[in-house]
């Protein structure tokens, strides 16, 4: 090691976007994902964990996500002899490693294979305000089912993994389209010629981004971005698809077509794709879509044919569809709006090809980990917020045994519970240390309990209230501490926690 | 992009070293996982998930383990103007992020600090068999607490934690021993001098490495190692540490000083350190953590004083654990061998220094997870294997809905259920798909059967052991294959999962 002329010591920091998740952030996700698997399991799928790393080759080289192309992957080259070394990289989502996982034990894996998995992904960006560079992915695929049952499965497992988490039936929508009806439309507008498919492609990808904006910049910022382009607030100025007025309008008919019911939405679509060949096999697809859920039960009330939704991936190629959370939060500036979207998905049906040849049909959803963790916090379903430990303070340092004691007790009766480890010389310290953990109670037993035999339960909860109300009369009669015999320690401390 | 002369499909594989979790792979690890979890949390830890990536800087640029000083990580730097970007890596294991995490938000956390971990590490190191270059742990620390009873608190939970998983008592012990005797140790055989800690450190690594290798290398070959040095099978020579013979016999007592009992073995201890101070410490501290451990009930016949376990590491300092499974398995040449060590730990007090400058005691344990998990299958503990899916059969493509409909019916009971989403053509591949699901029941109904409104349940289980026991009068009256009415689908499924 070269010597280093001005030693310092390291900087204890978390690398630039990266995050530590404590406690209940920890636990809160882990619960959530928990109940999410069990729905998965229920309809099929299996779980699948492939390591972070894969290689640049298998993962492709760029993101899918066209929206934003400087995206990058953290990757590194093997060291080997020369520099003939692998490059490798950290996954930047599920999808890319499941394309290779299906073409790699394609002789092996049942077919269709339905399969979820649940992890971090990591993206090179740079990091901002709640931008972070790696966070959690969770994903369910069917890979090798070309029919749309493949596809009204996904949105039935969206639902019943909404719910599970705890979001109730009217506090969310899976919304579902279809590209190819899409696709007929842009027909209909003229940016799409079906015997020249590569004619109009730049046009179309601005049509399907701009309509993917329709929420944040409302029908005229739309309309703009399909005609010659829209200037932004701070000035820039984004080009548009250069659209006719006509031609505009027959796409934002298309946003426009939903109706009060899906039958009616789907006759509406079925007007505006006209003769177009692909629209028409697309709307029937939706028809077959709310057929299929309709058998098992999934009405309008939790999954609707909503033609705005056209998720801004490209490479989607069949049904779409999208979850919406309906209930309303207060936005940073105290203004009402709804949740927005919290999971996505749809059909795509070539990213097993890159690596045999062969297209292979695939459809999945991706739930928005950290964005349903929130929602489910905004509605106080979280979870119980983790109980902290009963606490065995330590008044003589000669007794640590019967404190230890104690906690073992306490332990076994399945109550969660601490002895205190640090320095006992100073007692206001462990009581501090009692209220940093947010503990209910704190356990003393100093040398006149132990010669009687008893222990001191301070209520810590109760104590908390006190403090808070001291001129309530209810809390006065309630004393925040007990006394009472050493051999009753367990029963008087569940009796306190209310169990 | 560089025109690319020979355009070639990319390779579908995992990167060298690295591999795929399917299924029961998953969920086995996850479960026993969760097992874990519950004991660490009554016991007061608080989880933690730092990210997967840290700077060089904050790691340290190389691991602890002098025995594989060529290990390295998986590293990358920054893009970012000239060459000024951070080196990031991932982590290699989940002590020094606790480290940078313990020195980072010191003034926010407890004090003392009870954390777990569990997830994934990186090693850069050259992949062989059953060696991956990316493995799970699952450790628990207590940071702060100076008191040896941190120590006993995390032998005792190591304990419930093995018995929660499915290792019944007597299956396994934790061994428990002290660095400190053994430096006591090492004075009295002149390798040690308390006045100047930095003569002869490099005997004491090689002693102390010589000792780890007990178990592998029999008395003969340590005691070679002590001494001049030892040549392996391979005629590799592997210096020793130089000892005389009568230095040698020390350290060869210490190793043998196990006695029948902890209370014994500790006054052969008392005598083996002589009038070494820091060994008279160790002894203490053993005395104090079997008192602590005795009066939270874990005796000898869970948790032991054992002289031979010292722990590869270099930067343990005080108490040091193992726990080891002590049934039989065979190994790869038919032989019986105990299973071994599964998870070690002990204290350090001086990883959080690097950082701040001040010495912070800390104390923790690493469970092996895959190697736990390989002992629980090795005792059938690994829970049931994961029940494949009831399949519904498509034997008519316009009755997709209906067959969807009785998928929903079976999952809204809770059982795990797919309808058959391939090309339903050819009813053969659909019996062949539920078979590679290793699907309990096949349900079919073609148009005969909707026309009486009847399903044809088709248990698969039975009919394999059939096929097998073709001969066997007893499976001759069982019918493989009943009809039930449509509405009593539910009910007979369950039936005939025995439910």
């Amino acid at each position: 090691m070269a010597k280093d002329k001005s030693p310092r010591r390291p900087r204890a920091e978390t690398p630039k976007g990266f995050r530590d998740y404590f406690g209940a952030d920890v636990t809160e996700r882990r619960d959530m994902l928990a109940r999410i698997s069990e729905v998965y399991e229920r309809y099929g799928f299996d779980p699948l964990e492939t390591s972070a790393v894969e290689t640049v080759e298998a993962l492709g080289k760029f993101l899918p996500d066209v929206d934003r192309p400087n995206e990058g992957v953290f990757g590194w080259q093997e060291a080997d002899d020369g520099d003939k070394g692998d490059w490798l990289a950290l996954r930047y989502d599920l999808t890319a490693p499941l394309a290779r996982v299906a073409a790699q034990y394609r002789n092996d894996l049942p077919s269709p294979y339905r399969r979820y998995a649940m992890g971090p992904v990591w993206r090179n960006e740079k990091p901002g305000p709640g931008r972070f560079r790696q966070f959690y992915q969770c994903d369910a695929d069917t890979v090798g089912a070309p029919s749309v049952a493949a596809d009204a499965e996904i949105c039935a497992m969206l639902a019943d993994a909404l719910e599970a988490v705890g979001i109730g039936r009217g506090d969310y929508v899976v919304k579902v389209n279809n590209r190819k009806v899409l696709n007929g439309v842009m027909e209909v507008a003229g940016v799409l010629d079906p015997s020249d498919p590569s004619k109009f492609e730049a046009e179309r990808g601005i049509v399907l981004r701009a309509i993917d904006k329709l929420d944040r910049l409302g029908p005229d910022g739309v309309r703009a971005l399909l005609g010659a382009g829209r200037k932004d607030e701070s000035g820039d100025f984004t080009k548009g698809a250069g659209l006719g007025a006509e031609q505009s309008e027959v796409v934002m008919g298309f946003m426009a077509a939903m109706r009060p019911t899906g039958a009616e939405t789907i006759e509406r679509l079925r007007t505006l794709v006209g003769m177009s060949v692909m629209g028409g096999e697309g709307v029937c697809e939706l028809q077959e879509i709310t057929t299929l859920l309709a058998a098992q039960g999934y009405g309008p009330d939790r999954i609707v044919i909503d033609p705005s939704v056209v998720r801004g991936l490209g490479y989607y190629t069949g049904p779409v569809f999208e979850a919406e959370l309906t209930f309303e939060i207060l936005d940073e500036k105290g203004r009402k709006r709804s949740f927005g979207s919290v999971a996505g998905g749809g059909r795509y049906d070539d990213l097993v090809k890159r690596f045999t040849g062969q297209s292979v049909p695939a459809t999945g959803v991706s739930i928005g980990v950290d964005r349903l963790l929130a929602a489910l916090r905004a509605k106080g379903r979280a979870g119980a917020k983790a109980a902290g430990p009963v606490v065995v303070t330590v008044m003589d340092r000669d007794r640590m045994a019967e404190y230890m004691g104690m906690v073992a007790e306490l332990r076994q009766a399945g109550i969660r519970a601490e002895m205190y480890l640090g320095n006992p010389k100073n007692f206001g310290n462990q009581l501090k240390y009692a209220d940093k953990r947010k503990s209910p109670i704190a356990v003393i037993q100093g040398g006149d309990e132990a010669a009687k035999g008893t222990v001191v339960l301070k209520d810590l909860v109760l104590g908390a209230k006190i403090a808070e109300h001291a001129s309530l009369e209810e809390w006065k009669d309630r004393p925040a501490q007990v006394e009472v015999p050493r051999t009753d320690l367990v029963a008087a401390v569940l009796r306190m926690l209310g169990k």
